[in-house]
Order: structure tokens, then C-alpha cells, then sequence
């Protein structure tokens, strides 16, 4: 008995950091590889109370069958949180998806077909390319600098089905998308006819400066928008939600529906409650606190133990560095060594569609302590050293 | 600025089940509509109690992000309660879902290209055609009667990726696949080399003697099957499984990776806290006495009241009577008047891949009191007295 696959099975392979991470729960190992946060900041008092509050006022609600869109209230509270950004939705633009992993595989189905364009920065996030590459989309790679897409590259991406974009703190490169380069990139995709799909896990983790205002903001009805519960509260319960302009969400109330009818209602009344309670005023400014330490402390233990041949910039928000290696040198061949002396990394390779850099690495300060990030990086300072 | 669509939204039209369920959320209607579980027999106290000691004793695991397999002691619970029903399952061959219906999603993109066959049984699930129809197969409906799939019939499917199949109290016919007849369909199966795709979510709800062992049981290679915790437990934190053959494993491991990295891991711990205190051994039994009750009061009104026109038949197990109506009487047109009485129903042609009845029509018995299922059926008959 032989089970025929589809075509689009041959791209589908087993994520280099899932394989790395599988690794890396070795007790012992220093792992900067993961994008996971800190676990002891998440709310948890706060979930106990929320939990026991649904299972007392609306148990059989919370545990029936929901609406495919979401629950109402959690829908208008994100329309309500967005226009603090400057953007201008209705809660009936706001479709809640299962974590905005979801909103990317929704919006695949909706926009690709096989071997149409899909626009990428370079880097960008694997997961990304995961989602959209099941629709077996060619990929374009807009070129990019320290500020991400340039908007004179999007010629290049003329007739793409859109342009995914992660504009806030970058996973992996950590690059910010400034104020006039969004002006500049919504201009030219417009002209264009490009549209963009926005991605903003990260938004509220800014440790020097809020962002600027979402593509979305500023080009309501050309930017499909992702956000997520998952950096603020916590993403073990999968709570994302995905914003688009109105002539796409019928389509993605059906695939929503198709793909798992809708995401748990127990989970969307837990997290609403949690809102209610106005907890984010505090709670993201002391993750952001958290955050900002780990990344000084990363920054630190960069400058003092890397060669002065890798190259790195000091990430305004997020999670992650970007370090060049000394050109030649190959990330992926590094990591087993770096691992045997007990740290690691997400090589670079893995973040492009196509053109992949081997001479980068990602490095997570999130999820280690300061006292480990600085015993990580020089682990791997004497890794390359040892290498070169 | 215009969005240009995939192709495949051509297909991705409202679902008539859920338009009719919006309608009939108005107060005062009698919706026999719907294929919601009686919230009443939720086990709330259960919920609490595993909720609150999840979030007591592992409050950070099961807020952080998790392995897209699922939890590996609810694999292997699933893996073990199988084996009471004559599956032999390895841990390794479960993939914890969020929702049965991501199990079909996982399916159709793994194993349907663009114009490859897909084989339905007649009438069938609507949510299975609405998951599979994404990847745009070519439907193949497979010749029935009232035990389902006639094996002789398999033939015309030959060359298609999957049989689609759902052997116990099907919805919507409310059919049973017999032991003899489930034998016949594997050995024609096996034969023509046809892979079969089986769903199970009702397998639990039977009401005069369980059911036989699931063709997963008969042909282990050649089946993957999908069972669900909607029904014996709560819909609302969509929990599921596939187990499927090892040799789709990893590609499906890759399909949920990108679909939404992984089921909430606070609503699996909850389950298998629940399971773990034994809870279906009391519960199940409970539903069931519940739903024959009512199963048998929608059968003492349908024989009271629906003419000797209508033809249906006692269903063993699940959720659903399907009722044929006289010849030439369309159910959708009738659907308004009935809504218009008081009561709804859900029109049979939503459940054809190809070659729908317009003269069938589906009556959930779980989600209304046996009063109301009286009084339903009652205004179903007016209006069908009204109409002829």
C-alpha cells in the first residue's frame, strides 16, 4: 500500500529550528536558538482568575461550538487596540485566528495559487515561508538594507499576489521599518498595485522608542494586518487575530472555517477577561523592562567577546540579534561545535526564500538570563574562535 | 486597489448550515438545525477542577509555546484508547489537532493536488467537503445505500487519493457501515490500492450496541482516521487527533507546523487531566442515555406527526435523522416556511459532493429537549401539510 502525496509535500521539510530546538532541551545547553518568552513573566494569577471566572459565569458558552469570526467582544477590543496605533477598523474586519501562524496559512489559501508571486524581504521569517510555500507560491526576494524593503527594489515584485512584510523588530534581523521608508513603501506598492500583508508580533516589545504607525495605518485598503496575544500574554494558548480590508473576509470566514471551524472559545473569553482587567498597562511595560535588560546584557556580551570580523546592530525592540559572520564562514556548520560547548543558535540560512546568507546566525535574548546570555555568547566567541 | 484572489476561492462559498444557524439564533426558534452537543451535559465541574490544577502545577508549560506533535501523554492516551477498539497505535502515529476538522485540513494538503480525485460517499460531511475542496480535487461519489458505501461501487474511485469515509452514524444520514460490510469495503480497497481517510467523532454515541472496529482496525497501512473529544467532552477547546499510517507522519507533522505551530497546550493538558480521573467511564454512558432519549422522543414525533410520504430510519448512534421527503418537494424552499413556524432544519443538498437530493432534509435530536424536538417536528409536519 503506497500513499500518493501531493506535489506540494516536497517542500515541506522538517524546520531547521524545530530540529535545533528538539536538540537544545538538553538539560545543560545554553539555547539563544528559540524564539520562546520568558516564562516567569507570564500572567499567570491573572489566567487563574480569568479561567475561573468563564468556568463560573459562562461555562456551556465557553465550551460549545463559536462563531467562525471569534467572540464579538474580543473582536472589538482588538479594533479598539488597534486605533491607539492609527489604525481605523471595525471589529467586523477582525477575524480571530488560532495564533497569527494561522492568520498566514488563511491568508495563503485566500491570495496563492500555485506559481503565482509572493514577495519576501530578505531575511524573513521562516515560519512564513512554511505557511505560504504549501500554496506553492515562486518566491521574489525584494532587496532590503538595515531598514528593511527598499521601495525602489518593489519593481521587482510587480504582479506578486503581495508583499509579506514583518516591518516591526524583525524576526530574525531585528530591523525597524522607519517612519519615511513605510511612507516611501506604501507609495511605491500602491502605484504598484502590490498588496502587502503586515505581520506585527512584536510591536509592543519597543525598548527605546514605540514603532511608527502600521503599513496599515497608513494604507488601509492595500495591507492585510497579523497580530498576536502570544508576546504580551502568552502563546500557549494560541490567540491571534488577523485585520483586512472588507472584500477579503468572506473568503477567510470560509477558509477559517474549513480549516478548523474556529479557534477555542474558552481561550478567546480567558484572554478577553484578561484585557478587561486592564492588566496590559502594566504588565507590557514590565516585559519590556524584562526584555530591554536581556537585550543590553546581550549587547554587552557581544561587544565584549566577538571578534571585531562579526558585524551586528543593536535591535530597537523584539527579540533578536543578527550577527554576520566573517565572511566564508558557514552558521550551520558551526552549530554542532557551538552545541558540543554547550550553546546555540538559529543559523541564518533558514530566514531566506531564496539567496540564502550562510554567514549569519539569530540570537534570542528573551528566553535566557542575563547571567546565561553572557556565558552563551562567549561560548560561542571561543566556538568561532576556535573555528577560524 | 483590487486583490487578486487564488482560484481556489471560487470554490469557498457561505455554508448554508451556518447562514441557517444565524437565523436560527433568534429567540423562539426551535433549531433542529444545528449538530451542537446539549451544553447542558458539559462536565463543567470536571473542567474546573483540571483548570485549575493545570494552572496550579504547570501554569508556565502550559502557557508557552509547545511541540506541534501535541502533549506526549495525551498521544499515548489516545494511543491506548484506541487499542480498546482494536486499533493498534503507536504514540508516534498520533497528531494532536485542534478540532477533528484540522485533521481533514492536515489531509487534503497532504495528499490532494489540484485536480487529483477525491472519493466521497453520498451524502457526506459538509465540513469534509468544505476542507478538502481547498485543494480542488475532483469529487468521486461512491454508490451507497443505507449501510453506506457499496463495495462493488469502490471501483469508480480507482486512481482517486482517498475514499472519505465516516462508518459511524454518519452525519448526516445518521448510517452505520456494518462489520460485514466494513470487511467488503477493505478488501475492495486494498485491492484497487485506494487509501481511506476515516472520521470518527461519533463513535462514542451509540445508543442500542457499539459499534464494529474501525477500518483503521481491519487495514492499519492503508487508513488514517480522525477521532475527536467534541462530543464526549466539550466542542469549545477544539480537541482532536489524526493517527495515520508512519509513513505520512512527518509530512503532516510540517502541514500543522505551519498551520498554527501547535494545539493550545493548556487546553490538552486541561483534557488529559479530565481523562485522567476517569471521568468518560461515568460520562459517556450518561450522554448516551441522554441522547436515546431523545433520539427516541424525535422518533415517536416523527411518527406521529410526518406523513407516510416521508421515509427515515432509526439511527444507532450519533446526532442526526435524515428525512426524505416526498418526491419533487424541494427542502430548501421549505426551509423559510418552517423558519417562519418556529422551527429549522438543515436542507439535505448542503451534503452532496455532486448529484444532490433536493428532497432530504437533516434533524439534529442532541442540541433540543425532547419537548422541543415534539413541538419541532410538529411545525415541520404543518409546513409540509402547508406546502403539499
Amino acid at each position: 500500500m503506497t500513499w500518493q502525496m501531493a506535489r506540494r509535500t516536497a517542500r515541506m521539510n522538517p524546520s531547521s529550528i524545530r530540529e535545533i530546538l528538539k536538540v537544545t532541551e538538553r538539560p545543560g545547553i545554553i539555547s539563544l536558538a528559540g524564539g520562546l518568552p520568558a516564562a516567569e513573566a507570564f500572567p499567570v494569577e491573572a489566567m487563574r482568575d480569568a479561567s475561573a471566572r468563564v468556568l463560573r459565569d459562562t461555562p456551556r458558552e465557553a465550551l460549545q461550538y463559536a462563531a467562525s469570526e471569534g467572540l464579538p467582544g474580543l473582536r472589538e477590543w482588538v479594533a479598539a487596540h488597534l486605533a491607539e496605533s492609527g489604525m481605523r477598523v471595525d471589529a467586523s474586519q477582525v477575524l480571530i485566528t488560532s495564533g497569527s501562524q494561522q492568520g498566514l496559512d488563511l491568508l495563503g489559501k485566500v491570495l496563492i495559487d500555485a506559481g503565482s508571486a509572493v514577495a519576501v524581504e530578505s531575511p524573513t521569517y521562516l515560519g512564513a515561508l512554511q505557511a505560504f510555500g504549501v500554496f506553492e507560491p515562486e518566491w521574489v526576494t525584494v532587496p532590503c538594507d538595515s531598514e528593511g524593503p527598499l521601495p525602489e527594489g518593489l519593481a521587482r515584485a510587480r504582479g506578486a499576489r503581495f508583499l509579506y512584510a514583518l516591518p516591526n523588530f524583525q524576526n530574525p534581523s531585528g530591523r525597524l521599518i522607519g517612519a519615511a521608508r513605510r511612507q516611501g513603501l506604501v507609495a511605491a506598492a500602491s502605484q504598484l498595485g502590490l498588496p502587502i500583508v503586515e505581520d506585527n508580533p512584536y510591536g509592543d516589545l519597543w525598548y527605546d522608542a514605540p514603532p511608527p504607525p502600521p503599513l496599515a495605518a497608513l494604507w488601509p485598503e492595500g495591507v492585510a494586518y497579523l497580530g498576536s496575544f502570544s508576546k504580551v500574554l502568552a502563546p500557549g494558548l494560541r490567540l491571534g487575530y488577523l485585520v483586512a480590508p472588507p472584500e477579503l473576509m468572506p473568503k477567510l470566514l470560509q477558509a477559517k472555517q474549513a480549516a478548523d471551524l474556529h479557534t477555542p472559545g474558552f481561550n478567546q473569553r480567558m484572554v478577553l477577561e484578561v484585557l478587561r482587567t486592564g492588566l496590559l498597562a502594566e504588565h507590557v511595560p514590565a516585559i519590556r523592562a524584562r526584555y530591554r535588560a536581556r537585550r543590553d546584557a546581550m549587547a554587552q556580551a557581544l561587544r565584549s567577546h566577538l571578534p571585531d570580523t562579526c558585524r551586528w546592530e543593536l535591535p530597537q525592540g523584539g527579540m533578536f540579534f543578527w550577527v554576520q559572520l566573517p565572511a566564508g564562514c558557514d552558521a550551520s556548520a558551526l552549530l554542532p561545535k557551538a552545541v558540543a560547548r554547550g550553546m546555540a543558535f538559529v543559523p541564518g540560512s533558514a530566514f531566506f526564500a531564496e539567496g540564502a546568507s550562510e554567514s549569519s546566525l539569530r540570537l534570542s535574548f528573551v528566553t535566557a538570563t542575563p547571567e546565561q546570555i553572557e556565558l552563551g555568547v562567549r561560548m560561542l566567541a571561543e566556538t568561532l574562535k576556535e573555528a577560524s
